[in-house]
């Protein structure tokens, strides 16, 4: 197969051939002519072949079929199925809910508990007035264009513009000047102004998705949900649009508990609400969302961060503002260097970046499909001095997961202004400050207040308020001409050199206020879901041994123990243990040893084969599997293995056997991270013979080593 | 002091005496006047005193001093506090959010958990058609009265009746008769209809709190929070008013991955809203709520549950619908006799009434202040068939926190006839069941088609929907008559004695399908929190040699270390210490320790003194506190008291002292319950004399027995 260069030569070639014949009249059945043809045809599948956009992205071959586990095994599911699914939303089911759980649990560790932040829990129901200073009621906005023809079809204008972009970059026929053109306006695409967008659309000939009618102008589109709270309605409220506002409002109480000691970190999981216009995407872009968020406030001019030599060494790939701005890949490079040389704004941002690079790792995101973006100087929000996303490469392509930004003092600033509540950190100065202060002498001062009533107190305010130069310089002027007129808020009165006499005291300062930046590390927790699951899915290697026609998709969650949703499942090898009153002890032992350590287990005693049942398993990730055979139940010929039972990990489809009273705390073990599976079979007799069988091969496949002790027509053979 | 009535006695026969002597023309100053006017007054006090409301609620004396530690240390406060508060909204701080966490994580690892229940999560906003069906858009409605007058001061009708009713059953003077009346009024006032509300207001002359002025006669207030989704407004939506649609929404997709077993559970905890006309009641009453809630799945007519016989023992104080209606007290009984009588309807409720006591107790309500009222006939709710609340006794009386009802087939029955969707569960029938089908014969089938046309499929559908009875009557009639006319939706078909031949045939059932009923146990979170927190509240006795000016309420929150906020606190016994390198080390490997096992901790390193700090974190309910003191870190006498530390106990006072290494490890045990004070108080050595100062007496406490090794000059004696 050549070059598509060289295909389009052979073609065209080829054709000549064919046309030559033809100019020839060779008939249709000639053989030369039969020939021709059939090598033209086979060298235009070829050509077509090759201009197909190149797929480089490994989650797309498997999203299919991790979508069907997905459904089946409800992880999760549109919202409102049976009442026809509303879009945007979506339910958690019992396996996705525990998983979605778990991650947020190794938040609470990694983040609340490791770095010993406050976590708080504000309402998703916030009134007009927060969410006015904070901005997001005038600039909160989509920019929408509707079909020009059928009104009630809606597009997300950047949307629109960023899938043509990806549309065009993976077009063969793409000169590398315009793969750079592209890649400028998809990542500029949701910074772009109203009117940079409606004409990039135009540039672009973009037309109605669905039925290529021409789309309006954009406009705004306000993404709050509203709603009115109290029976009044006078009071509006609104959805909050993220939990960050919310942290804001308690930065004063939250700094109280900390003694106000700086800097510190408050933390805040919730829900969070964004009325999307047209909501696709699955997970992804829900209207209701899960957002886990960190505001940590340092002193401004300061982010220099102690902690940050802890991930100095922390190699991180890095998309630039600049190599973006070039069109040019991602680089690889150590936080510190990126730091010292500027890539990165200070350390405090570089640490935040850091921690989330291993929480991200940790939860079971492929560090080989992460990234760090800087956003570009166009894109930053409102609020934002410096912001880095990291970006998931999931079946859809380059996923933000997490934003890490530099808000600098923005939030707090506007609602202390609007509040008049101080919202100030205070520091100590190392050197103390002197300071002139205005006061009005004693004896001016009582003349005030003889001489203009109950305007006196407005009249020492106004004097008391002037700067010390200020206050000179009245002082010279009464001086000089025996009176003169002052403005008092818009009341003009007359003061004599009686009443200007200042009191200029000198004061020591030992502190000084100021309002903290804030450094903000934002979680989509959901998208960091999608990611996990994306990127624990395999497929098993089929079983050599299997018919063709049984073949089918043995699809594993490779979660860790940490995330998985269930931690172990328990299983008797056939109705005939099941019904055994051993076995029914047994269980009785595990489960009481499961639920005292609370871990979350299952129980699978259906009449399915144990082949079937591990299979099954798989599919929801469940990483170590319990199976109670004939041996285990005293039925076998080993009466040394009575009340031992098989564990069996997911990954290395290995068997180990061991006491059923053992189970419990070594299933507490792995997922504590305190013991491995190595060790675990290091301390355990291993059960060989077992791993055809636990690829769950169909009915044939039997419980590992236990099928041979298996009384005469039991238990089938592995 | 007499009783009231001997009291009033005495003060009418004083004020005979002192109108005695005025009709005699005594002058007021003469002593026997003045000793009888003095006697009145005295007697007239006694009896005022004597005529106040009796005050058997222990929590009413110490809810002022918790209010002051939930707002000073932050367990939560109003809602946007800097912008002036808004009513009905709440913000949980550090140690309140950490608290609610840990109760919801109590309650997964007792119900989801121990009850092996299904978990899910499902969206907060939910379309208009379900909760149409679900009845809440015509009937999650309070009665509203407005002040005639002042039209935005709005109130709950039944509040302001309920209201009434306490303060008139708390008057002495209230005879036995009528105090059975207002507590009948008390207990039937949010079940009484819109008219009779209405009736009850007038009845007891009942005006606007705030003004006096008349009240409006009461009307509907839908409690439901509107919010439009999407940027067309055309899809109404509501914030849910309950967890529990959520679930029946996806119950079919529940009972899948149960593989269609009954009975089983499905659980879900979040948020919910419920707009109030004016909340007050602080936690108790919120617009927006976390709810964890349960619908347990079972055949109806089968409600035996085998694990009944874990709870029958349990003595459980009830006051049922009976005893409520004769306005008699609570009794107790055990469970297993109360379902056997009926005075609960059955098994699978009173299994779920003794594990909601298990829990209510395990989080750290007392039981002497819980009891389990039946709602009466009038009170149920739309769906519900039987219902007990459990109830607890907190400072503003008893409050509903958990409601556990049989809510029959109602949700289930309604959206599945709402969605055409099945939602019923199977059973295999014991004994197949022979049933006739009626079926077309083959020849009438095609003369349909024939004769009718595109009709013909329609009246083949009629035809064969009839009952069995109504298709053989039928066909008698038009073999008599040779034809008859029938009605197809509204349309007539005239068909002939050749139409109507039906092939009767015999089918044998092996299974049947029915709607399940549910059983819900429904719990309110905030309600439960607030419970905890007002049942763990105590004030620590003075230390006799404090000071009398410097008493003051040493408060503690005796939580269990599982629910506690933080568990354990690590303080440097004063400044010396904390900026040694010894020191510092120590604290690092407390911190790993703690962190690695998901261990919420404190550092406290302020300049107070040691026992100023142990009374700052009894407040916040710390179970344990490790001090690092001269000895711990080589600056002692006994230099085998190097890295070791001393580990107070809250509530005993009492001290150990153990290495530094052990720490994390006997935290985590005590956490876990594998392990109680007691035996980690057998297991190292106790530090002596050191309750005095673990009071927290002021600045003259020490830290325990580590005080005398200090340094000279240095750490103040104990």
């Amino acid at each position: 197969m050549g070059t598509i260069e060289e295909l389009t030569a052979s073609v065209k070639a080829q054709g000549d051939v064919v046309r030559a014949l033809k100019a020839d009249k060779k008939p249709k059945d000639d053989p030369e002519m039969v020939a021709a043809l059939k090598k033209l045809t086979d060298l235009k599948k070829e050509l077509e072949e090759a201009s197909k956009p190149v797929e480089t992205n490994p989650f797309v071959k498997t999203r299919g079929e991790l979508d069907d586990v997905a459904t089946r095994r409800f992880f999760y599911r549109q919202a409102f199925a049976i009442y026809g699914g509303t879009a945007g939303f979506y339910t958690y089911g019992p396996p996705g809910s525990a998983l979605k759980a778990n991650i947020l649990a190794a938040w609470r560790k990694h983040f609340v508990i490791e770095e010993n932040l406050l976590e708080i829990e504000d309402p998703t129901i916030m009134p007009h007035d927060v969410l006015k200073t904070s901005g997001h009621v005038e600039r909160f906005n989509d920019f929408m264009v509707k079909d020009v023809k059928q009104e009630d079809k809606f597009y997300r204008a950047d949307k629109l513009l960023e899938e043509e972009m990806e549309r065009r970059i993976k077009l063969p026929a793409t000169t590398e000047e315009d793969r750079v053109k592209y890649t400028k306006d998809l990542t500029a695409a949701d910074s772009f102004t109203k009117e940079e967008l409606g004409a990039k659309l135009k540039e672009y000939g973009i037309k109605a998705p669905e039925t290529g009618n021409d789309l309006t102008d954009p406009y705004e589109f306000n993404l709050m949900f509203p709603t009115p709270i109290g029976p009044s309605g006078m009071l509006q409220g609104y959805l909050r649009p993220e939990t960050a506002q919310g942290i804001f409002l308690n930065y004063k109480f939250c700094a109280e508990q900390n003694n106000d000691k700086m800097p510190f970190g408050v933390a805040q999981i919730g829900k969070s609400y964004r009325n999307e216009i047209a909501p696709r995407g699955g997970l992804v872009r829900q209207r209701e969302f899960t957002q886990a968020e960190i505001e940590f406030f340092v002193k401004p001019g300061d982010k220099k961060f102690d902690k940050f030599r802890t991930v100095r060494h922390l190699k991180i790939p890095m998309l630039s503002s600049e190599v973006q701005l070039k069109g040019q890949p991602s680089f690889v490079k150590a936080l510190g260097e990126a730091v010292d040389d500027g890539t990165i704004a200070n350390e405090t941002l570089g640490y935040f970046i850091g921690r989330v690079y291993m929480f991200l790792e940790e939860v079971g995101v492929k560090s080989e499909h992460l990234r760090f973006r800087q956003h570009l100087p166009t894109e930053m929000a409102h609020y934002a001095c410096d912001c880095w996303d990291a970006e998931i490469e999931v079946s859809t392509g380059w996923m933000e997961t997490v934003g890490i930004a530099d808000r600098s003092a923005f939030d707090l600033t506007v609602h202390a202004e609007k509040t008049k509540v101080d919202l100030f950190a205070q520091e100590k100065l190392e050197v103390p400050e002197t300071v002139e202060v205005v006061s009005m002498a004693k004896k001016a001062g009582a003349l005030l207040g003889k001489d203009f009533k109950k305007e006196g107190v407005r009249v020492r305010g106004f004097l008391e308020g002037l700067k010390v130069e200020e206050a000179r310089a009245l002082e010279d002027r009464v001086k000089a001409e025996g009176k003169s007129e002052i403005n008092v808020g818009g009341d003009k009165f007359t003061v004599t050199k009686d009443h200007v006499v200042f009191d200029i005291k000198k004061e020591t300062k030992t502190s000084r206020n100021y309002v903290p930046n804030v450094i903000e590390p934002s979680f989509g927790i959901d998208r960091i879901f999608t990611a996990v699951l994306e990127h624990s899915y395999y497929a098993r290697p089929s079983d050599p041994e299997e018919k063709e026609k049984e073949k089918i998709v043995r699809g594993v969650l490779g979660l860790s123990a940490a995330v998985a949703p269930y931690k172990a499942i328990i299983m008797p090898l056939d109705q005939r243990v099941s019904a055994n009153e051993t076995y029914q002890a047994m269980e009785g032992e595990l489960r009481r040893g499961f639920a005292h350590r609370g871990i979350n287990y299952k129980v699978d005693d259906s009449g399915a084969t144990i082949g079937k049942r591990y299979a099954r398993n798989d599919e929801l990730g469940v990483p170590l599997a319990i199976t109670v055979d004939f041996d285990s139940i005293g039925m076998g010929e080993d009466k040394a293995l009575v009340r031992t039972v098989t564990l069996r990990e997911r990954d290395t489809l290995t068997q180990v056997r061991m006491p059923v009273g053992d189970v419990a705390e070594t299933v507490a073990r792995i997922i504590m991270q305190q013991a491995t599976w190595a060790e675990v079979q290091r301390s355990y007799s291993e059960v060989k013979n077992a791993a055809s069988a636990a690829i769950g091969a169909g009915d044939g496949g039997g419980a590992g080593g236990s099928s041979q002790s298996a009384p005469a027509g039991g238990g089938s053979g592995g």
